[in-house]
């Protein structure tokens, strides 16, 4: 299947996140699984916090990023949209919450799942869980809003 | 004036965000600016969102990173005692919310500020402001507490 983030304009696909052109970024996809949204990143392995564990940023990095993804996603599905569609939707982060709930191991690879909270206006709300092993060791809030229409339309 | 992680042992100085012996990351440096204490950062043309701003997941890292070391700093501090005294402080977040104010120029340096809200017990919650061209562009509440004994001990 693909993911959101492979019908971003390529204006907008320079994300060190999740933008598919940026050779030194994350990459990262988000795609659905049903009614939730998933992403996965093997994290490098000098994605370190402390030996053995992964750098908590590089986790809340993981998590907005899918959060902006899962946002654009419920936003086609809400309006019935194909991912592609025109016109595009493309989220900005306004705030990021995340609970780091027991230290995640480095060298697995982690899975993103999302799921929408509230979709309202230009507003989305996603919680995403964070698994390693299949054990959730973070969980995050995104608080996504679509970009401005005037950053839209400068960079398009 | 030497930063707090430049005192860290060297068994915890791998951290993506703030270890000096990680040459692939951030290499942070907080220490105090009175009663606030303060780090910087100038993104890399690659840690960019969309043309123009920086990636909030950068954001978010930096604000983790000095989020934590601040919480080290006041922990030596309220102890009267100098960074690098024995035992080391050394930090793990608890929680972590980043809300964007505005977009995030890219290209300049960016400074953080960080003032501590409570220090309590093993708990240390501090605000961190992100400056860009002495302009606010983003807030952030770090919880942290020190390191489980247990994991301290299982890494020195």
């Amino acid at each position: 299947m693909k993911a959101v983030q492979d019908f971003y304009p390529e204006e907008l696909s320079h994300c060190y996140g999740c933008g598919s052109l940026n050779e030194h970024g994350h990459q990262i996809k988000s795609s659905w699984d049903g009614d939730e949204s998933v992403a996965e990143y093997t994290p490098k392995p000098y994605h370190i916090a402390v030996p053995g564990y992964v750098y908590g940023g590089l986790i809340a990095s993981l998590i907005d990023c899918h959060g902006t993804g899962t946002a654009a996603l419920a936003s086609y599905k809400a309006e019935g949209r194909e991912p592609g569609s025109l016109p595009p939707f493309r989220f900005v982060t306004a705030s990021l919450l995340v609970q780091y709930l027991k230290p995640t191991p480095l060298g697995v690879k982690l899975q993103l799942r999302g799921k929408v909270v509230e979709l309202k206006g230009r507003k989305v709300i996603s919680e995403i869980s964070v698994y390693a092993d299949g054990e959730i060791t973070a969980r995050g809030e995104v608080v996504a809003v679509q970009m401005p229409e005037a950053m839209l339309k400068s960079l398009l």
